[in-house]
């Protein structure tokens, strides 16, 4: 059978919700549905959740909460009114609503997770009840009941592994069990949430849960492609892809999955087929441990990611001096930073990070740290600096990508600041300016999938 | 003036030692001179140092010395007889050797250390006497005389700073001064000696202490080549190099200076000349600070060791572990073995060693140490690996370098397991199998000095 998760934009209003119903039943191996709450129904839209969060502030605030009740009713009102819900079965969900502001909360940060977390659980509620209305074999499914038990962080909660146990009670289910994603409930029955993309990760514990054939995750798009739509126009879909590609992919810059989402899927050995909600034709991207080879396209995908920053050092006869390396990492560990690579010459050094880590004040602390440990000739921080990352299972033992890659690149003018292949047989990764980094990917597009 | 060093084949006999006698005399700012022992005269032949060695060990075990005593001495007669060095001056030479063993030691790290530094300072004792006997206004100027002052390491002094003020009041000198190589006193007057490179680094030294305007090193080259003249018949020789290209040349393989001989000259501003004492009018190949930019070849040179190996590791999430890095060289640290480099993927690593710092056994406890600190997926160490490395300061701010660099090996067929560029600017790494590596040199030449 089959775990299908349906994202915020697929779920957005009662017209999107005809077609996730059309999904489910074009396919009775379609059993576990995995909800996210309502998303943007257009451009300028707000998602519930962002809605949840206003509401979760303006209470904690003491301040005037009606016209925010109103706004989130209006959107679960909606899609029962367009699938004719009973009354009867709306109510509850507009009175939890109305009263979240009135349980206990142990804080602060309890009462947010809670808050969010009622996105996907009313929605899930009330996907349920639009199913059993329109004649399927319904019902909804509380993490709680389902036996999802995770760590007590209320916005960064981590599943207890027993829980794929419990899970595993489910798989005989004759029913479609509508799960709410992003929340479960901690050991004392408290809502903690996944951290961001949290409704993926719901289904892929699902998935592995109940040992499932495919887990189908239904976004907004037909495929994933190549190479960011926004660069090339019309770029090549993915057919399949394995694991590995997409993490290397995810890293710098495909925002498909977050990096963690897909864990318990990887886990469980569980193919991940994204599909397309507005299209559900079109055969999608499967994602799996291994794939055919296909030696006609070596590079599978190509991203790229400007939130990237390095600091420079320079010593002379760095590399006779043990210790070095172990002094800079004490010092960024000290500070919880955590860095990318650390491409290193014979007497420097470039330590990559993720910029969102780093503030001024940091990175000058860091500087004086360094400094004083290690005693470098030269030492600065950079933020002009892009990842690009290269792809592709069928690049392992190939000759001759690095060849192509550097010619496309080169013959586009673009300066290469800095080239690390080795440990990943997978993937090429080029450091470039950031100005450089759009018209990179370009190049590399043009040369690997036009060619 | 200069300062001016000659290896031990330009030592090894008295024909050898005509020629260093017509250099010396070709240039009245030729004023310090470094010497070695004397070296091999034939392959197959033994240097002085090594029967000196043999001299020290055979005195260690008290056995018989009177025949290596008798070889030593044949060595040093050779070249007083060859120029009529008088008797009376050869007398207190052949009755040091002989009395080596009646001298106190504090133990036979210190006796070793004095044994070998006599080939040096008696070779010193008798180049002075040749110069005079041939009517230069030369003498012998013992470290001692000179002021230079080294750490209390029998066989891996530093030398101590203070030595470079005693040395300048010797930059007035009218006279040649003739200085051995290689060794120097600790603060209770015991010879101590540097590393392996020792004569080279004695004449950096010396030459910054008199603050020289060129350091000449004479050895049995005309040049410093493009690549290793056993690959390439008759390479282009290297006219102009900066120290910082030397270095990273130097280490994939170039064995014409060890790695710390040339600090002093650097620390100094010192140009360094490399040269033939058998052909002594060839240019040669300088060394210094920066040089002029010659954009119609941007590789200065290309060199290859295949004394790597590396340890490669798998870890699912690895990048998102603050901290796995350094548990990793703390381990290395706690065994005292420096890495080379550390090239990263997304979820891997490997770490590039030196082959020689490790044994089998070391590798078993690095293994297990490091797959209980850091539970890898996967985790082994490889030797076959070589390091290419590509280097010249006109690479600096190219664009296509590693394009050409790339392709050159493709079309060759040769395989990149790692290609490292980033932190320096002035080189490209390239890892590949050990059966490629010449063959990769040789294409990497030719794409650059031939095309």
């Amino acid at each position: 059978m089959k775990v299908i998760k349906f994202g915020g934009s697929s779920l957005a209003n009662s017209t999107q919700l005809k077609k996730v119903l059309s999904i489910v039943k074009a396919d009775d191996q379609r059993r576990y549905v995995i909800v996210s709450a309502p998303g943007k129904r257009f451009d300028g839209d707000t998602k519930v959740t962002d809605l949840l969060i206003q509401y979760a502030r303006l209470t904690i605030h003491h301040q005037a909460t009606a016209a925010i009740v109103q706004t989130i009713i209006d959107r679960y009102a909606e899609i029962g009114h367009g699938f004719n819900v009973p009354e009867a079965q709306l109510t509850p969900i507009f009175t939890t609503i109305k009263n979240l502001p009135n349980q206990t909360y142990a804080d602060n940060t309890y009462l947010m997770a809670a808050f969010k977390a009622h996105g996907e659980r009313l929605n899930a509620q009330l996907v349920a009840a639009v199913f059993q209305q329109m004649g399927l074999n319904a019902r909804y499914l509380d993490p709680k009941d389902a036996g999802m038990v995770v760590t007590d962080v209320p916005d960064d909660a981590q599943l207890i592994a027993s829980s794929y146990a419990n899970l595993a009670k489910w798989a005989a289910s004759e029913q479609i069990l509508v799960i709410p994603g992003f929340f479960a409930y901690n050991r004392n029955g408290q809502i903690c949430t996944f951290s961001r993309g949290g409704s993926d990760i719901t289904g892929a514990i699902v998935a592995r849960g109940v040992q499932a054939d495919r887990y189908e995750n239904f976004t907004d798009v037909d495929a994933i492609y190549a190479v960011n739509p926004k660069l090339v126009h019309q770029p090549a879909a993915i057919s399949e892809m394995t694991f590995r590609e997409m993490r290397e992919l995810s890293y710098a810059g495909f925002s498909v999955f977050h990096d963690e989402a897909l864990i318990p899927a990887i886990e469980g050995n569980i193919t991940v087929n994204v599909k397309n909600t507005n299209h559900p034709e079109a055969p999608g991207t499967l994602i799996k441990s291994t794939r055919a080879c296909n030696t006609a396209y070596p590079v599978t995908g190509i991203a790229s990611s400007s939130s990237f920053c390095s600091l420079y050092l320079r010593k002379y006869l760095l590399n006779k001096e043990v210790g070095f390396g172990r002094k800079i990492l004490t010092i960024l560990e000290d500070h919880h930073v955590s860095y990318e690579h650390m491409p290193s010459g014979i007497d420097d050094l470039t330590i990559i990070f993720d910029e969102h880590q780093l503030t001024t004040a940091l990175e000058t602390e860091l500087t004086a740290e360094i400094a004083a440990a290690v005693q470098p000739d030269e030492l600065y921080f950079t933020h002009d600096y892009s990842i690009l990352m290269l792809v592709g299972e069928n690049m392992r033992n190939r000759v001759g990508i690095m060849s192509r890659a550097a010619t496309a690149l080169a013959q586009h003018g673009i300066k290469l600041i800095m080239v690390n292949q080795g440990a990943s047989e997978i993937s090429i990764m080029f450091g470039v300016h950031d100005r450089d980094a759009d018209q990179a990917v370009i190049a590399l597009y043009h040369e690997f999938f036009k060619a």
